[in-house]
């Protein structure tokens, strides 16, 4: 047996799926995982959280009103920071441990421990860590990340509120001088956090030295009651993660000692004297960072959504193929494997993608360490645009897997509204998508320049140095696909570096004309993100092509038909620009998507298999359509019997006012 | 001035940009809405609504658990239906109330209303109407319609619910005979119904009959609580409209008279003689009218989302596009138009298309009267194909009106994410889209006969008929608007033509080769869908043109940019079957790619003024973003003080477990 999920019991029509798979499952959820050792240890995990009593809910979460909800999550929050280092030996494993914990919710200090405390490690002089960073690791201090304002969100230059250095008492004023200067969307802030790092903009004798972190007391100790000054509370309901307490926060002229701005890098000496940092791209590491770690997030979300859709796609039956035949399962239509397949190659592309990015990150923190900081400028480029092209894609691929559901996705039962919600998020923290995807456009144009110069390129943007070729030669090398397949890249790259040079153009043509390069770029903006997000798609092929060259044996045929199936969809996405400039014929479209069909044809009897190597459990998917044993039908009418309005036969709202017109009309009969 | 909307007190920037308005935007309004007479009317309505304190709300009720808003929502059903006939005098009048009054929520007897009542109207045999309807009609009778299962929503004809003839009782035995016969969604049914007509296969004398519907009561009238035999309840939470009671039923063996099928069509006699309706088609006419309401529905919601996007884009200011200037409004970036104004330019093609099928549709009706069917299978199939285009791309285009909004377009105060939950919702209930537009398909395939063989061609495919020009003539007619769009038409038509050959062409060639008709349909979907996308887009671009050549003189001018803008925004988007067959050139599409950015900027000036031409109202749009007034900073606080996270300062549940494990820390250090 290939595939290790058949249990006695299980929908039959699941069994089936799991018996048709080519390839060890097993194996590709360790080539996934990493290694054998980390799909043990995280199993080990997933036992833990199951067999424990405190961990486990009464009733679905889905039923509670935000409060009780958060009041849940809270208790299951302390007793894992309590018994946490009996769970787990380091940092990967407690985010597996968190994710099974809280699924889509999130653990609850999440900003606490993924934000505050790095940004004042990285950021706040070695005596403020020193008497902070215990605090903070034992949570007696929870902090919150402040920079976000309502009105600035974006363009952080420009936020209002101020520091002003106090030279009689040593101290800072701290003060949110507008309303839309409240600080607004901050995780964990709302009820949780007593400290915050507040970015304000830091003025010195009236003189404004722009945006400074400073670290603020919001709450005490002892009742958790805010200090004086301090307005502070939670933002209201969201599209999703909704028992995170993002808040807001107003400070009227607060006062902070002088030594609790951060000031590793820039400095406020006691006579006020100022000193800026030495490198203004310092915080490229942690932005970088963060959205390289996005994207992989972003792709276990997809995981979750591709395998809930697929499963119960096995499981439903529904219509007919042939008319004599009984109903067939939905995931034997052409249109929903059109729909969940390429979802499936998607979910593979971006968890590759993050790997890879990861592993450009830590080559670029080592050579910064050796003070080399040349490698940054790409890998910040090419994560701007992969968290862009990622984020919004994968919100549609869940939306996809969604409405493959039919009418149960749209159920909280599937689980997937609160994974769509969660996903679709990410197109606009940590850099608004549009913002983000100009941020690399810039760079690409830079690449453009030092290309035309014969200059040597980075990693990402070597594509642009080839030399062009007149036409595809897509469908030439028919029979061998390697050869096929590196044809249709190449024909990808022609596009990319076509876009960007055309988006160049355009916009010198625009300077030529007498527009400033403000006003020019504004005008192109639309050209070069076309061009940034075809940068960003070629470098997710190339990095999903790498990574299955560099496959075990054993799974070279599934991964290659997976890599295929992802090319030809994205080359059909865009053959728009494949066939703009004549590079590429309709016919050579036409023989990508008769290939295309191909793929779905022969990914088929292993879709099943493929989402189960993700190795998900049920607690984690959280979805009654998704179970690895099949049996939906059941598991919904058991899901249910839960909702709030079925604890009384008849509701009581139901009496108190529809009643009354239904007697005051039978009264009229 | 034209545009008055404007008030003292208003965000200036929204009241500059409503002084730029160039055109009278109280007389689109106007021609929006079909007189100057039911604008008055609707604000009328919208100013009883405002005033009257049983329809206003203490707190907003993003903020209150769902029982609770339900309970809200019924107090106001019950004071409206008992006050109806005070206040509208039809049922148009009647729809304007209660959008005014529920919202996004819908009226809480919404099934009962629109579907119960005109299925029994409309099958029922007359004593049966007689009896049922009166009772219907002053709410002692509340019904669902329970078609729908568990197991089954698009293939109805395996529906697992039984109706099984007794005729020694002359009764139908109705039940669910497994787990998945379950009737599942159906909205008003969980708690609200007292009856059902229920879809069930009739079994006479051994014999299935297929699927006909039959009026169950579901709960007494007495004390509301379920009927004998009766299992019933509410489905849980779903992604929206959480107010609907969605809900199950399971019956258990349940016995009704005979004289309770709905036999106005199918009938079965004392002695158990079945007789067959006449026409299979007649339920036909139902589903087209819901169909094409729909698109006018969804129109409706897209236009709510554009007014909050847009105005709220007019008064964020973010960021510089020259840097010695202040920031700037965030609607003069490229992109930011580039998001929003193509989805206004949908919200008029999608309202006129509404118009435009409703218009069909009454024709249609009116040809049925004197016996024609002629009409129908046409209207079908439009309507099939146009619901599925709308309720997908009116999902798109709320997401982007969302994302475009920033971090707050994500926080319920938009009434963003309430929007796209509503929205998308209609790609899946009235028939799901991938088999809609099959259907259409199954009817352009025709047509591609029919056109072959010279026939006449129905009104919505008369575009198949047309001869085939070589190469478009995009381009050629620069400085003629009229020519010049007529010309990309045509160029759409050609496209439209070919798609349907084409995917006409592959059936053939997999029939040729040996494959059923169902295996070789079940290989060209993908395809096919595609056809019925163009076919039906460009349904959508010849409505909305009519519609602009018939619009008063003085409206001409902005509705023609409009509608130049939706065409090149769609042409733009379809270039990829523009320039598969060589029909147009890549420089025909830059030109196009040229043009969308002019029409761009031409609407910049009027964008603010077009969406206040919908004349929505802030109650309407329930947004803290999208109000009028554009004081949207000071709003929002006030928003998020009602949060039920903010009635104590420290959380309840902070105290019974966060605390802890401070303190212990705290003990520790």
């Amino acid at each position: 047996m290939l595939n290790n999920y058949i249990r006695p019991g299980d929908n039959p029509d699941l069994t089936k799926e799991r018996k048709t798979c080519s390839f060890d499952a097993e194996e590709l959820t360790r080539f996934l995982c990493g290694s054998a050792e980390k799909v043990e240890r995280k199993r080990e995990i997933i036992r833990i959280v199951a067999a424990d009593a405190n961990f486990a809910d009464r009733i679905p979460l889905d039923f509670l009103a935000r409060e009780e909800r958060i009041d849940v999550q809270a208790r299951k929050c302390k007793y894992l920071m309590e018994k946490m280092n009996d769970l787990v030996t380091d940092e990967d494993e407690f985010i597996d441990l968190a994710n099974e914990v809280f699924g889509t919710d999130g653990f609850p200090l999440i900003l606490h421990l993924a934000v505050f405390i790095p940004v004042l490690q990285s950021q706040a002089e070695s005596d403020l860590v020193s008497e902070y960073l215990p605090r903070s690791m034992s949570t007696q201090v929870i902090g919150a990340y402040a920079q976000t304002e309502m009105g600035h969100g974006s363009n952080l230059r420009e936020l209002e509120t101020t520091a002003t250095f106090d030279r009689a008492t040593d101290e800072f004023v701290i003060n949110t001088p507008t309303r839309s200067a409240t600080k607004w969307w901050p995780g964990n802030m709302g009820k949780m956090a007593n400290h915050a790092i507040v970015t304000a903009q830091l003025h010195i004798d009236g003189k404004n030295h722009g945006p400074h972190n400073f670290l603020v007391q919001l709450r005490n100790y002892d009742d958790h009651m805010p200090m004086r000054g301090i307005t502070v509370g939670d933002i209201g309901p969201k599209m999703a993660i909704n028992t995170l307490d993002n808040g807001f926060l107003a400070l009227d002229h607060v006062r902070i000692p002088r030594r609790q701005m951060l000031m590793k890098h820039a400095k406020v000496a006691t006579n006020g004297t100022y000193t800026p940092p030495i490198h203004s791209k310092l915080n490229y590491g942690s932005m970088v960072f963060v959205r390289a770690h996005m994207i992989f997030t972003q792709a276990r979300n997809l995981c979750s959504a591709v395998t809930i859709a697929t499963r119960y796609s096995a499981v439903r039956r529904q219509g007919k193929i042939d008319k004599s035949s009984p109903e067939v399962q939905v995931l034997d239509y052409q249109t929903q494997q059109y729909r969940i397949f390429p979802q499936i190659s998607r979910a593979f592309a971006y968890l590759f993608t993050g790997l890879e990015v990861k592993q450009l990150y830590k080559n670029a923190m080592r050579g910064l360490d050796e003070g080399e900081t040349d490698l940054l400028p790409d890998l910040h480029a090419l994560t701007s645009g992969l968290k862009s092209i990622v984020s919004y894609n994968a919100g549609l691929a869940v939306e996809q897997c969604r409405m493959a559901c039919g009418e149960h996705g749209y159920s909280d039962a599937s689980g997937l509204p609160k994974l769509y919600g969660l996903v679709i998020a990410g197109c606009t923290y940590e850099g608004e998508n549009m913002v983000m995807l100009q941020q690399t456009a810039r760079y690409l144009m830079k690449a453009v320049q030092w290309a035309e110069e014969g200059k040597k390129l980075s990693y990402s943007i070597e594509f642009m140095g080839k030399k062009a070729r007149g036409r595809s030669t897509i469908g030439m090398h028919k029979g061998d696909m390697e050869r096929e397949n590196e044809a249709i890249m190449e024909s990808i790259e022609h596009m990319a570096r076509r876009l960007a040079v055309d988006a160049s153009n355009q916009y010198k043509k625009r300077i030529t004309g007498g527009d400033s390069e403000e006003r020019a770029w504004n005008g192109v903006t639309v050209a070069m993100n076309r061009a940034s997000r075809v940068y960003s798609r070629l470098f997710i092929i190339r990095s999903f092509h790498r990574r299955v060259l560099s496959s075990p044996h054993s799974l070279r045929e599934v991964l290659t038909n997976l890599f295929s199936l992802y090319l030809h969809y994205e080359s059909v996405d865009m053959a728009h620009h494949l066939l703009h400039d004549g590079h590429c014929s309709g016919e050579q479209i036409d023989y990508l998507k008769s290939k295309l069909n191909e793929e779905l044809i022969k990914l088929r009897p292993n879709a099943v298999s493929l989402v189960d190597s993700f190795d998900q459990s049920d607690r984690l998917l959280n979805s009654v359509l998704g179970r690895r044993d099949g049996n939906v039908y059941d598991a919904l009418y058991e899901w249910a019997k839960s909702s709030e309005l079925n604890y009384t036969e008849v509701l009581p709202s139901f009496n108190a006012h529809i009643k009354g017109i239904m007697e005051a009309d039978r009264a009229k009969m």
